[in-house]
């Protein structure tokens, strides 16, 4: 078949040039006679590949100088063991907001290392708005405040960088790192599995304030030690080479169609076309707070829910999948990250009003 | 140009049919519509690809049912540190061997977690020969003993499977799991980073006996936790899913060429007219006892070394490439793991003899 518009919440959609490229220089990278899958790490080439893909990330996100780029293995769900082991220095406490599933799990997995505070949580409201700033409790004490930027299950996203009292201020972009400009410099340090706006499964990124490395817990294994992995340039062991490739292909790509304003300017338009064909009837109904709304997962629901598996078959034949809301809250939810063209979205759109035509 | 025979010692040569078909199904596997680097690692297409790749890996090592098999992300390294983590089990000692830089390695990150006690170290050799079984103290105390089947540096080999005193024995055979029968059922644990035989870097296979998984350190990371990873089919968080895939492709491969008995007499034959190839004449050399030659690794040395860098000049011209010794120990060294071709050791054996006709 065609390939389709895949509304999955990650893994999900490549860039299609990123991919065509992908496949040209499979079996041959340039003039290398080899796959970049089978180059070593330590080689010229693939050491070239990737410094192109840090200095294409510190040039797409502006990332100043004294911030270390580390390119680790695995996902975000890594990097909440090594938040804590690595920033606590000295301290046992640590704040996190709970806004979501997410929040959630990078929070129990913290507690395994740390005292955590909570400063506030979503949660009696279903998880469908941000608890208002105001309504924040800081503990001063704490080593470090974490928050999770986008809530991929439940769709709600921060729209500013939120002040936090002097707290090293941590973050989970794995869903919208890239999707938008954004201003590091607030940060203590940010981290972003690959599989929804950089690349495929298998890399993160972690950007982190060079000051708030060093002092890790003792328990903390080789692998997940900024600081070693700082000192080795992220090769401290054999890093995922092809992961890394792809994600520095994708970076290519982001330069090419205008860097992140204008993917953010993208983004926009397709977030509130598609937001607004959902507000405009009662067929459909996205319950998120707007000023919280995700501009990158979309959950809905059919004001007839038995609809919903007709709705998946239908939308499957036309071409457009994985719209399945994540299996915890049910429902629909549509991703349209970076990769997702804005056609996808139109045909989206379209559908549901053909759907709501027939069976509304 | 075009491909080459490339000896690195890994990342490796992958076969060549294995990257065709990857090449072929990368923006379209059969008829999702979409590349697997874009699936859910949660639907029905992936999850797929990953049972048919455990159920080959269990084929093909014909893995008893009281093993767990799991697909971690990341290599060998992260395991240096899971598996004492995972293994010790209440105690608080265990047991190394060292034959290497990667012996020397696991047991360093072992001794963040346990008391090690080291058997016997080939280090005053020079890691020429592993040290005879009748040289090892084993630790009775011990929560396991731990070795490393293949030292890819100095290309020494385990040819046979320790006996330990009934001690949990586990192996790193990160660079030469697949490339010969094994006997599953005498282990505790094997463990090994995907990119010598069986794929790409960015995935790591464990194979662990079900009574030794349950018992982690309070401070294991969740994604290192086997007993977690095992109950969720190795997707506690989002794999490194294309990886997987490629790996399984590698799996197929290898049935495709009749197997692991197949694949090891191949693997003898490659490695005996090679080390044939440096024995003939005084020009090369290499120093390993012949009874722990690497059937993997083979490093040698000219009597004049002088002439090494214009050995690699020469030999990458002839379309031979990644020909250096590690950077530890300098020299030369050819990696000849499954998906070199036969092909490439003849011509590399063509190669010695031409060049020692030119300069010797």
């Amino acid at each position: 078949m065609a390939r389709v518009y895949n509304f999955s919440a990650g893994p999900s959609m490549l860039p299609e040039p990123v991919l065509e490229r992908a496949r040209d220089e499979l079996l041959e990278f340039r003039d290398t006679g080899m796959s970049v899958m089978e180059m070593s790490h330590r080689g010229r080439d693939f050491v070239g590949i990737a410094e192109k893909a840090e200095a294409d990330l510190r040039d797409l996100l502006a990332i100043p100088a004294n911030y270390r780029v580390l390119f680790l293995p695995g996902g975000a769900t890594a990097q909440f063991a090594a938040v804590p082991m690595n920033l606590l220095r000295g301290k046992t406490r640590a704040c996190y907001l709970s806004t979501g599933l997410w929040s959630e799990k990078a929070l129990a997995e913290a507690q395994r290392y740390a005292t955590v505070t909570l400063a506030a949580s979503g949660k009696a409201d279903g998880f469908t708005r941000i608890p208002p700033r105001d309504e924040w409790h800081l503990d001063p004490e704490a080593a470090y405040f974490h928050y999770t930027a986008n809530e991929t299950i439940n769709g709600v996203e921060f729209h500013t960088v939120p002040e936090v009292d002097g707290l090293p201020l941590v973050s989970d972009m794995s869903s919208n790192l890239l999707s938008r400009p954004l201003e590091v410099e607030r940060f203590g340090l940010i981290y972003a599995g690959a599989q929804k706006n950089m690349g495929p499964a298998g890399i993160a990124v972690v950007i982190v304030r060079d000051d708030l490395v060093g002092q890790p817990l003792p328990s903390t294994p080789s692998l997940l030690d900024y600081r070693k992995q700082a000192e080795q340039g992220s090769m401290l062991n054999t890093p995922p080479t092809y992961n890394w490739y792809l994600l520095g292909l994708v970076l290519e790509w982001l330069k090419d169609e205008g860097g992140l304003a204008a993917l953010e300017a993208r983004n926009l338009r397709k977030a509130n076309k598609l937001y607004a064909a959902l507000d405009r009837s009662a067929f459909y109904s996205n319950p998120v707070e707007p000023s919280c709304r995700s501009r990158m997962n979309v959950p809905f629901r059919l004001a007839a829910p038995e609809l919903e598996p007709l709705f998946l078959k239908e939308a499957k034949a036309a071409g457009l999948v994985n719209l399945e809301g994540h299996r915890s809250v049910g429902g629909l939810r549509a991703s349209i990250y970076n990769a997702m063209p804005e056609a996808g979205v139109d045909a989206l759109i379209a559908f549901l009003a053909e759907f709501e035509r027939q069976h509304g």
